[in-house]
């Protein structure tokens, strides 16, 4: 049968389009589709109708009410499927009620229903109780995850050279950012933060002015407070640390518990800029096999510390980077129980915590401690203010003057203004309203890049689905190296980060990482486009 | 001869009074008084006259114009000398013209004359030509310097444990703020940075709100270049990385150069914040002998070279902490080229570099260096925002790319806001008019500071005598123990900070520092005579 697809469907469905019966069109399931068969429950004359349809002339600015009603909600589908491909309602956004449909296209309520119901047997939308029809979110092409096997033994680190090219890549605001974990800041909240820096920049010049010494703004350490139930702790006030940022919060962590030479385990791949903290601490890291779905390997890291004097874990428990992984609070459990049991002190970044797609909050690895092992370190650089250079610690109490006190020769205190604008933020805005709205967000983003990396990249790609966080990781067949792939992304004005950055060893030769915390647009699409050619190319060398 | 002496002249004249003649009174010179003998010019029964006036009726409302003319001169002399001894016109400040007094006090230009000329051999006040009378800055009593012997072997750092309590109190807004060396925000440009801060906020919200990734904001950096060529440097902006505060530069100078386990020398005493850094980074520290008035002995740092393997020489070349020395031209011409002959880096620390109080700002060390291997180290906490923690590295260029990458695993960027404030603010305001004013008023209080110090602090106690910055070190005599002292003053709500801080050893132990960058007024001056008291109470014991 010869059948003219529509051409967002070929990009989606692709690999799974084959006609069944004369009545039917079946995914074919050769890549499982989450093992599940999705059914065209159509009559075929009617399905032919439907992607027949050319893309071309998707925007029908007037529907044709004269054709006879069968026609005329295929027509009001296909115009629903138009504004779902366009990127009008985006993947777990709602669409418009059946009511304010039929008012605005001037047809029955009942002819609605029926494109609804079409649509929703085709997949692109779903019912909700009582709340209404919601695009659906479209499971991706694999699920099997990535799972790595990284070197065996502690080593010291050394700086790869491509460290610094990638570093400035990432402060390139020409390229497009595909490269640095950042949030574009349509996604922040930076209208209601300048409210909120320009209110106490008036009223409180001279604190802004001043210095903050000591563990960090009072205000601020409340609200960080109030909001650490939800992560399943219950933390004082005092027992934060304000930091410039996360990575100090990490740095002063590792430092309180390590001397130089000591061996320091983590994730592979991990953050290029842990790799860069043990390098400079002087410390050796052990790359511990990590599931880019359930996070560390705890067989495999009980192994290791059994074998290696290991001080310490430095861990992303919830949505890493760059694999995004997820740990169970199961697993995230038995990390506490095996640390404690060994005496090894756990360095949590939880700096994509708050980033999950659906459900609660991920507890954080300090709910599980008993032993007080764990030192707690985040920031707002991924949901608020990269810029503003605010994370804070929570060490184990017997490290919290230690800390302080290196924290004072290392920067002395963060900015003031900073913390005293966030403390009002967190104070007068709806930060958890945010958090919702960039959630949303950054599930669609990931919904949308990972079909257009499917789409565009050469055959035999694999890559990560997190269900939080905004990265991807992307592991391209053998032969295609990321070095080079970034080198010429560069040339082509598009910021990625290669894979080696994320290992001790230079691995992960065929892998680089993405950054979804964008605004998807036809520019975004181009350079994903772009990174696909390239790696094409790169495939034929 | 029997003379009431007025209080004025009492605090700061009374070890050097006595008679001489009948028609003259000399400034006896058993303490030197700077060499110099101030001859009383006056016949005996006028200073008996003017001296005679009593305190409480210092304000004469009216003057006596009925009485004859050598008298009338008298009283007015006293009225301005009156205003010099409150406050109302400060050492180094221009008082009102003869002219304007004449008007004013309603009596003639030559009687006004005749009190100025009074005023100006008795040493209140002085004439600069083309320009009028200010008041003068009288010397101080003891100009020997203090000059120091520390330990001889290079040791690994142990942190004092009042360090926390120090840093407490220094961030204890309830306190006098005799500890940290930070400027009251009256001293500091605090409503045009305000301006700066909103307008920036306003205009480059996004900005603001995004990382500065890489080596800091352009436009800052060019503002910094500019700024180079008084320090006697032509530095391009390419050179400077701007960091968190000038801790964070140190930190990353002496990562640069340094590796756990070397050996770094300092000034004994040195800032605690360089020592506690030293701690941080697992470097020894070799304390030099140290001149207040001359800076690091270079005898001593050779002799030491040629002796231990010394990485690097850390030192404030300029007003340093907390002794205030400042090396000469030719000593860190000297010191420049020592350390090139033995290969030895050298962290300058130019912090308090812009705050001389007479003539050319000094020239920094880096200014000497032909063989690139000073890395100077700066912010701008002393002089415009401490809160803003915006400080600045220009490390030798083969050292540059090193910096970029540990800045970045260390805190990532400083706040994105303040650079661009700072840029904003440089530009646009006159900061070298702000500065005027600031080395002014930092003049006139270490005038103001140390005279008090030495009318209320116990007999033998030695102080230095800067020529900028906003510190004294006081050295009390042997027994009076500076923790004591520094707990029995938290306790009257007075910060200081103890000697022992400044060491390797603990030695100092009779020493404080005192912070002078505040506003001179009563409560400042009842914490001097407290700490006095203090003093006095613990020499007892």
């Amino acid at each position: 049968m010869n059948l003219v697809v529509h051409k967002c469907l070929q990009t989606h469905y692709r690999p799974f389009l084959q006609t069944n019966t004369d009545s039917e069109f079946e995914i074919c399931n050769h890549n499982s589709y989450n093992g599940e068969k999705l059914l065209w429950s159509l009559c075929a004359r009617t399905v032919c109708r439907f992607f027949s349809h050319s893309w071309e002339n998707q925007y029908m600015e007037t529907l044709d009410t004269s054709s006879d009603k069968n026609h005329l909600y295929i027509q009001i589908a296909e115009r629903i499927k138009s504004w779902i491909n366009e990127g009008t309602y985006l993947p777990g956004s709602k669409i418009p009620s059946m009511r304010q449909l039929s008012t605005k296209l001037d047809v029955s309520v009942s002819t609605v229903i029926q494109s609804y119901q079409l649509l929703e047997r085709l997949g692109f939308i779903e019912a909700r109780p009582q709340s209404g029809y919601y695009v659906k979110i479209r499971p991706l092409l694999q699920e099997a995850g990535i799972v790595t096997k990284p070197a065996s033994a502690p080593r010291f680190v050394q700086t790869n050279n491509t460290f610094l090219d990638v570093i400035h890549a990432c402060g390139d605001k020409s390229l497009a950012p595909l490269g640095a974990a950042v949030m574009h800041q349509d996604l922040l909240p930076t209208e209601s933060l300048q409210r909120s820096l320009i209110k106490i920049s008036r009223e409180r010049a001279a604190d802004c002015i001043n210095y903050e010494i000591g563990a960090g703004n009072w205000q601020l350490r409340q609200e960080l407070a109030k909001r650490s139930i939800e992560m399943g702790c219950d933390i004082s006030p005092e027992s934060i640390n304000v930091t410039t940022g996360c990575m100090e919060a990490i740095n002063l962590a590792l430092k309180a518990v390590t001397k130089p030479g000591d061996i320091v385990a983590v994730e592979s791949p991990t953050y290029h800029g842990h790799i860069n903290a043990l390098e400079n601490l002087g410390l050796k890291a052990l790359e511990i096999a990590t599931s880019s779905q359930s996070g560390m390997d705890l067989d495999a890291l009980e192994e290791k510390i059994s074998k290696f004097d290991v001080k310490a874990v430095l861990v992303t428990p919830s949505f890493s980077n760059p694999l995004g992984s997820l740990m169970s609070d199961e697993s995230k459990q038995k990390m506490v129980s095996l640390c404690s049991k060994y005496n090894v002190h756990i360095v949590e970044d939880d700096i994509y915590g708050e980033l999950q797609f659906e459900g609660n909050r991920p507890l954080a690895l300090k709910s599980f401690d008993k032993k007080d092992i764990v030192m707690y370190c985040s920031s707002f650089s991924k949901t608020l203010a990269p810029g503003y250079r605010i994370g804070w610690v929570i060490p184990p109490a017997k490290f919290f003057d230690k800390i302080e006190i290196m924290k004072f020769s290392n920067t002395v205190s963060p900015n003031s203004a900073a913390q005293i604008a966030l403390a009002d933020h967190l104070k007068n805005n709806n930060y958890d309203r945010h958090l919702r709205k960039l959630r949303q967000t950054l599930s669609q983003n990931m919904h949308l890049f990972s079909h257009k990396i499917i789409e565009c990249f050469p055959e035999g790609t694999k890559i990560t689905t997190p269900s939080g966080g905004c990265l991807i990781w992307v592991e391209f067949p053998k032969g295609i190296n990321a070095l080079e792939l970034h080198e010429k992304a560069l040339k082509h004005k598009i910021s990625l980060i290669p894979g080696p950055l994320f290992s001790v060893t230079g691995k992960y030769e065929n892998c680089i990482r993405i950054n979804t915390g964008t605004l998807w647009n036809s520019n975004i699409e181009a350079a994903l486009e772009k990174i696909g050619k390239l790696a094409h190319a790169l495939a034929k060398k």
